[in-house]
C-alpha cells in the first residue's frame, strides 16, 4: 500500500518553525526578531483600504463568482504591463490569474507532470515548491548551484532524462536572495526549449530588484509561451497577502489545461483581491516604487553591517529582494541552531536544512533570513545578536 | 509517455456551458435563463457588506497571511455550531477553513490516496469530485443510484476492494437535489468504519435542507473523526461565492496532513472572507432563515409546477437545496438537447452527460436545474420554455 499523497511529504516549514514559539518568553528589552516569512507586517496604504471598502460596499462583482481565469481587466493589466517592461508581446489570453503564486505553481505543474515524471530545481530550492512535487508524485531532481547560488545551464543539461517535463527557476531566488543574470535565464530557456521541456521562471520578487532594467529578455521571443511559463504574485508589491491573487503567463493551450486546476480547486480566485490588485497596478506605481526603496535600503544594512560576523566566520552567500542567505560557522546543524536562536538570540529563521533535500550537507550550514519586514535599526539588532551568538 | 494530471480529465463544465452562449442572441421578451450554475446572483446583505468595509478600512489582519488552517475564530464558531446542530462534539481542532469547499475536498482526497487507488461516488456525481480523482491519479468508481437518487450501502459495499480508500457522500445531493435520509448517511458511515476507510460528507447545501431537524448523527459518535471528513461551504448560505471560504471538520491527525496540502496550494484562506463568514455565523442566523424560506418557495414553484412536463413525459427525480434533477423525453442525448434549448428556449442548464461517467445511456436523459438564483415567477417562466420545447 502507498502512502497517501500528502504523507510523502514533509510539514510546512513556517508553522513548524512557529512552533518553536511555544513556551519561549522573550524579555521586554529584546523582543522577537522573527524574520522567518517573507510577508509585510503592514496593511495596504490607505488609499487601497478606501477602494476595498468601497468595493465591498458597491461593486457586487467583489462577492460572487467570478472568471476561473480571473478578472478580464486585471488580466489584460499583467498582459499589458509584462509587455511594457519586458519588451515583446503578451496578450490577456496568456495570462491566468490564480489564487496566488503557489498555485500557480501547483497548477503549472499538473499540466506538466505524470507520477513519477522529474522537474529540475536549483537547490536551495523552495520548499513549497519540493512539497507540490512530492504530493503530485513527480521527482524533485536537485541541481547544486555553489558559492554564488546561481544555477548552471550545462550542469541543468546533465540532469535531464526522458522523464524530465520542467526546470524551475526563482529570480530574484527564495531563499538564496540572489537576481539571477539575464543571460543565465537566457541559456535556461534556450537549452529548455531544445530539450522540450518546459522552463518555469517564478518572478515573485520582481518588483524589489537591485536594476532598473528587465530581468530577462525572454517574453521578446515571439515564440516564448512554447516553453516559457512566468509566475508573479501581488502579495509583495502591495501588501495583499491575506487576499491571495498571484498570476501565472503561459500559452492560452495550457491555461485551458490550467482551468481545470483551477476550476476544481478553488473555482475562482477571491475577488476583492483580483480588484485591490487591478487597483495598486493602475494606482500605485510611485508608492511602491518608495516600498522597493524601503527594500533596498534594509538590503543595504544587511550587506554594509555583516563585517563583524564575517570576522566570525560567518558568509553572505546571498542578499536581495526579501533574503538575506547566510552560512553560519558553528559546529552544529542549521535546525538545531535554528531552535537555539529562539532562546538564546530572540531570532526566529529558518535553517537551510529546509531548503534542501534531506541529509544534504550545505543546509546544515545555511540560514535563511527574511528581511522586509525588519527595518534598518533592527536589522542593526538582528545582525548584533546573531553576532553574539557564540554557538 | 504518461498524459500530464490535467490531460487526464475534462474541461470545467460550467465554463463549457458558459461557451454556448457566444453568438447567441436573447430576445427581449425572452431574455436568457440561466439555471447552469448554483450561485447566488445578489451581494450580501448591506449589514455585511458594512461590516466587510469596516473590516477592509480597520482590521489589519484582514490583508494579511493568517494562518494555513484557517481564522482561529471562525474554527471556533464552526466547532460550537455544528456541537449544537448535530448533537455531539466537535472542537476547533477538528476543524479547518478552506478556500471554498471544493478546494476542502481536494486536501481531503490528498491526505486518502496514492496513485490508482479507487474512491467511490454515487452517480449522477459533482463533476469536480470526478476531476480531482482524475488529476490525483485516482478512480472513481460510480455507485448508481436508481430511481430515486439515494446510493444503496449494500451496492457500495460490493463495490469496495483493497484500493479503495473512501466513499463520498454530497447531502443535500448535487447535481440530484435530494436529502440523504439519516440512516442511509449512517449506514454508510457504519460502513465505511467496518472497511477502515473515509466516509466523505460534504454538506455545501445544509443550510436549505427541508426539515429542520439534524442531517445525520453522525457527530454524536465520540470516535466520529476516526472514519468521517465533512465539508462544508459558506458561499451559499452567506452569499459569499466570490470570497472562497469552505470548511472541513475531521481528526487533528488528519488536519495536520491537510495543512501540508493547503500551506503548498494557497498558504491561506482569504482573509477578508473568513473574517465576514465569522460575522455571518454570528449575525445573520435570522437573515438565513429568510434566505431558506425562499429557496423552500422556489422549490414548491417546481415541484407544484411540473404537472404539465410530468404530463409530457419529463419526469422531476429529486428536488431540493439548490437543484432540480429532470429526466427529459426526447430521442436526443441530454449535451445535445441543453445546447438546443439555449437557443431555442433561451434556457441554460447542464446536460445529465456532465454529471455521469462517459458515455452512461442515464446522463443522457437527464439535465440539472440549478434554480436557486431564479423566482418564483422565473421558475413558471423556466417551466413553461421546457415545457414548450417540441425537441
Amino acid at each position: 500500500m502507498s502512502l497517501p499523497r500528502t504523507a510523502t511529504t514533509f510539514a510546512p516549514p513556517v508553522m513548524e518553525a512557529r512552533r518553536w514559539l511555544q513556551g519561549v518568553t522573550f524579555p521586554p528589552g529584546r523582543p522577537l526578531l522573527n524574520v522567518s516569512q517573507a510577508a509585510p507586517v503592514d496593511p495596504p496604504p490607505l488609499a487601497m483600504r478606501e477602494a476595498m471598502a468601497d468595493l465591498a460596499m458597491n461593486e457586487p462583482q467583489a462577492h460572487l463568482y467570478g472568471p476561473v481565469l480571473g478578472l478580464p481587466a486585471l488580466r489584460e493589466e499583467v498582459a499589458a504591463r509584462w509587455t511594457r517592461s519586458y519588451g515583446g508581446t503578451v496578450a490577456a489570453a496568456q495570462v491566468a490569474i490564480t489564487s496566488g503564486c503557489n498555485q500557480a505553481f501547483c497548477a503549472a505543474i499538473h499540466t506538466l507532470v505524470a507520477e513519477g515524471d522529474e522537474v529540475i530545481l536549483p537547490v536551495p530550492w523552495y520548499f513549497n515548491h519540493k512539497m507540490w512535487l512530492d504530493m503530485a508524485g513527480a521527482v524533485a531532481v536537485p541541481l547544486p548551484t555553489g558559492a554564488g547560488l546561481i544555477p548552471d545551464p550545462e550542469q541543468a543539461a546533465a540532469l535531464i532524462t526522458p522523464r524530465t517535463r520542467a526546470i524551475v527557476l526563482v529570480t530574484p531566488n527564495n531563499p538564496g536572495g540572489v537576481e539571477y543574470p539575464p543571460a543565465v535565464i537566457r541559456a535556461f530557456f534556450d537549452l529548455a526549449r531544445a530539450r522540450s521541456i518546459a522552463l518555469i521562471v517564478d518572478e515573485t520578487y520582481r518588483d524589489f530588484l537591485a536594476a532598473s532594467s528587465a530581468p530577462h529578455d525572454l517574453f521578446a521571443d515571439p515564440d516564448w509561451d512554447d516553453t516559457l511559463i512566468q509566475l508573479y504574485s501581488f502579495s509583495k508589491a502591495y501588501r495583499l497577502t491575506g487576499h491571495r491573487v498571484g498570476a501565472m503567463s503561459a500559452s492560452p493551450a495550457r491555461l485551458a489545461e490550467v482551468e481545470k486546476f483551477l476550476d476544481t480547486v478553488t473555482i475562482c480566485p477571491a475577488q476583492i483581491g483580483q480588484f485591490a490588485a487591478l487597483w495598486g497596478m493602475q494606482n500605485l506605481d510611485q508608492w511602491l516604487a518608495g516600498e522597493r526603496d524601503e527594500i533596498m535600503a534594509r538590503r543595504a544594512a544587511i550587506t554594509g553591517g555583516f563585517a563583524p560576523l564575517a570576522a566570525k566566520g560567518w558568509e553572505l552567500m546571498g542578499c536581495g529582494a526579501y533574503f538575506a542567505y547566510m552560512a553560519h560557522p558553528f559546529d552544529l546543524p542549521s535546525d538545531r541552531l535554528a531552535q537555539r536562536l529562539v532562546a538564546e538570540a530572540g531570532v526566529l529563521l529558518l535553517p537551510g536544512t529546509m531548503f534542501m533535500p534531506e541529509g544534504d550537507a550545505a543546509g546544515k550550514r545555511q540560514l535563511r533570513v527574511a528581511f522586509a519586514n525588519v527595518d534598518a535599526q533592527g536589522i542593526g539588532a538582528l545582525l548584533d545578536r546573531l553576532g553574539g551568538f557564540a554557538g
